[in-house]
């Protein structure tokens, strides 16, 4: 049987045609203002006296290899040979590398077999059990390599659990405001309910209870259950690190009311000023002296990612989440899920077992690889401290000291002029403020709208990763010149 | 304010508190046999006398490197100076390596920057561009860089498309019986319709046009919308190369009905009888003849991965999807959909351009890859041919001949005793037959039922991937004897 080949063909899809959820949602890191400067900055490549600047210089994306930052030598060289084991079998070749490295490589190599092959779903069981090792001695609680899952970057790990804990629109996740745009995204794609809950910008973004409380108990009211609690920190876009109170603030609230915690600690090596205290330390400590059990179902997935840190691997796409407190049905269920994309790639998972394990003093590539970190944290430091200074020195901006991951969020009280410029563009005043900045400058931020902030209130993203300090120069001066113009 | 630690902590989540469907999701790749393998090969490892085989053999995934199958080596060498681009600056070692693998790894960082670095989320312009020169090449027709979207692994495509059409459980998705689970897995997370369409068994797993509108009919007069129609060619598991005039076929369908064809076109290399014709090439041939614009509104996804082919790179999870006529409105979704997940590992993105591109005649990598191809290719060729022979030789089993991919799918009439043992087991008697396969020989299958099939009728997938013959003999033996004692 043939189809007659006759009357009307069925017309072609349009967006409105697609899953309303994916409509929904919004990713404003590669958004608006990001997509204008990709247009500008093909415009330079053809014609590049058009703008006023000469290259658009990118603070939108946590992407330190796109910018100066140069991969760790260690990483590159035991992944060399992952990727081309015959090297190990070349004397020439092997000579030109400390004998760390290729021990490591080897290693790996043993354990992992071919990066080629498909790893089991959970990961290779050599990289879970480094981790777990790491996390025993970060925290000084034991850690079980049963409960690692390695994941593509820690977005994918995010998008798991908010999958599983996703039951149609009563489901609500409690997020920080400002947050990182992946969750809402990720709650969008789900048909489920972001619950914003306010960090306290004034205290370094602390966390409050009553606020935590506030958004529960509304959202009981309103019928929704809030069934998760995310928590971001180091903070993104704050960059402000939790204190050990606000920690046990959150574990209050999962105990009481059976919030499934999210604890995105992604930027865990990037502290410059206070202590990184993982939420699962704090858990440990309160389930050591509560001798009521009181924080026994606590149930939890901590992320971190070969993207951030020292490392700024991004491109690589490593990540990995660990388990605390869960059912094993529970676990059942995100093994399958996982399961369906098969497995993280391998060398990214043969990259975060080398992350949690450096080398140690005393092996050949530790001075080396020592001195690297040190520069790298050194520069973000630096460049951090620098760029809170020039936005405290600004009219009408206020920054709170990033003491944490790759970014600033000041806020601007801007002029009257520039509120009634964006409504006549038809922009919220601060993505018409990155815009101005963009078109002006050739700098490309994220608008606080992107991220969440409190009513009435006007922010920008920055990362302190672009090289150098002119740009931040070019910034104050189009800053006086824009609340000159639109005072 | 703080939250008083009192009252009874709230319980934790069970599997029944989760997402309904993940929980209705199945994987069998992945499932009941391989996770049963798996212990056993733990067993194997503590207590190898304890079972009557020596090793696990994996026949149940297509994962040429976690058997025998080298990567290879133009690849890994590309792969390797990427990850270490300070290689290249190192004489010694660079002389090491012929010239053209030194070039193309300069002209990738040229293009890519660091593979540390997040690309664009549709990713690297560069490998965009080798791919569309690659598809223009293979099919006589242009593509357009433009509409080539990278991914992690042609999974990660599958998902990004059918989560974009899914409008809820009215929304219907053909797929061909049997079907690669991913397909089931992944409409089941979206909480919408598979329409399984039967593939035509007796002639080499063909498509029929009754078949295929027999289902869209029905589908609608239930009120279900079928929105995308999915063909897997050369077919998993079928092993099976359709011939032009089933591709027509689908194109006739899609025509009429506006599915959205998915293309799963990742074993288009793996092609030992017959000819690979692309589902894009078929539709453009059409449209150039057609000159009533029948076929200008067909819009289409064509997948593929490094996965398959003679690259067999499963762990380094790189893959595409060339979209066809869609409008760009569709295509900003896909692009937000897509950006979300930041982009695929670079590194991937890197291999991709390898494959679609390998070492020309006269270059010096040639002669090598050159071999290392026709190797793999001749051991899949050799293998498929040996399984299917020897299938067709077992009582009761009937296999098609093994025309791609790298898979059979022989069918079993299983004697009435093995019916009444697999029902007093509670499994259906494919799984019935697979366990006891596992039980006694080490070799790890599939069920038919993981993929579908007809009604009363019961299959195996096996790959033909693990090496040398002798678990071919074992399984013969085993089959003989499980005849004797059921029937």
């Amino acid at each position: 049987m043939t189809l007659p080949r006759s009357g009307v063909p069925a017309p072609k899809l349009f967006d409105t045609d697609l899953n309303p959820n994916i409509l929904k949602a919004k990713y404003a890191v590669r958004g608006r203002i990001p997509a204008k400067a990709e247009e500008l900055r093909k415009q330079l490549i053809k014609d590049p006296g058009s703008l006023p600047f000469k290259k658009i210089i990118n603070a939108n994306i946590g992407n330190p290899q796109q910018l100066d930052q140069k991969p760790l030598t260690f990483y590159r060289r035991v992944l060399a040979l992952l990727e081309d084991p015959e090297l190990i079998e070349n004397e020439e070749i092997v000579n030109c590398f400390p004998s760390d490295v290729v021990l490591r490589a080897k290693k790996i190599l043993d354990a992992t077999g071919s990066v080629g092959a498909y790893s089991h779903s959970q990961g290779v069981p050599y990289v879970c059990q480094s981790i777990a090792n790491y996390i025993s001695r970060r925290d000084g609680y034991p850690s079980n390599p049963e409960d690692i899952f390695l994941t593509a970057g820690a977005s994918t790990a995010v998008k798991y659990i908010i999958d599983l804990l996703s039951l149609g629109p009563k489901t609500g996740f409690l997020i920080p405001i400002p947050q990182y745009p992946l969750y809402t995204a990720t709650i969008a794609l789900n048909n489920t309910h972001a619950l914003p809950y306010y960090l306290n910008e004034d205290d370094d973004w602390s966390i409050d209870s009553s606020e935590l409380i506030r958004v529960i108990e509304d959202a009981i009211a309103q019928g929704i259950k809030p069934r998760c609690l995310v928590v971001i920190n180091p903070g993104n876009p704050t960059g402000a690190v939790l204190k050990k109170d606000s920690i046990v603030k959150l574990l209050d609230v999962a105990a009481k009311y059976g919030t499934f915690i999210i604890a995105d600690e992604v930027y865990q090596e990037n502290v410059y000023k206070g202590e990184f205290i993982s939420v699962k330390k704090v858990l440990r400590e309160l389930q050591a002296t509560d001798k009521t059990g009181y924080y026994d179902n606590v149930q939890m997935a901590s992320l971190h990612s070969t993207s951030k840190g020292l490392s700024g691997e991004c491109g690589q796409r490593g990540g990995y989440m660990e388990l605390v407190g869960i059912n094993s049905s529970v676990k059942t269920q995100l093994t399958k899920l996982t399961s369906i994309s098969l497995c993280g790639p391998v060398i990214s998972q043969a990259l975060m077992s080398l992350m949690v394990n450096p080398p140690k003093p005393g092996e050949p590539s530790y001075e080396l690889d020592h001195q690297q970190r040190q520069k790298v944290f050194n520069d973000l430091s630096t460049r951090a401290h620098t760029l809170y200074t020039a936005f405290n020195e600004m009219e009408g901006v206020s920054c709170r000291n990033p003491m944490g991951a790759m970014y600033c969020f000041p806020r601007f009280d801007l002029p009257g002029g520039a509120f009634k410029a964006a409504e006549k563009a038809g922009l919220s005043p601060d993505v018409f403020y990155c815009e101005r900045l963009l078109l002006e400058t050739g700098i490309c931020t994220v608008a606080g709208s992107g991220f969440g902030q409190a009513p009435e209130t006007w922010h920008v993203r920055t990362t302190f990763l672009p090289p150098g300090t002119d740009w931040i120069n070019y910034w104050k001066v189009f800053h006086a010149d824009f609340m000159k113009k639109y005072r």
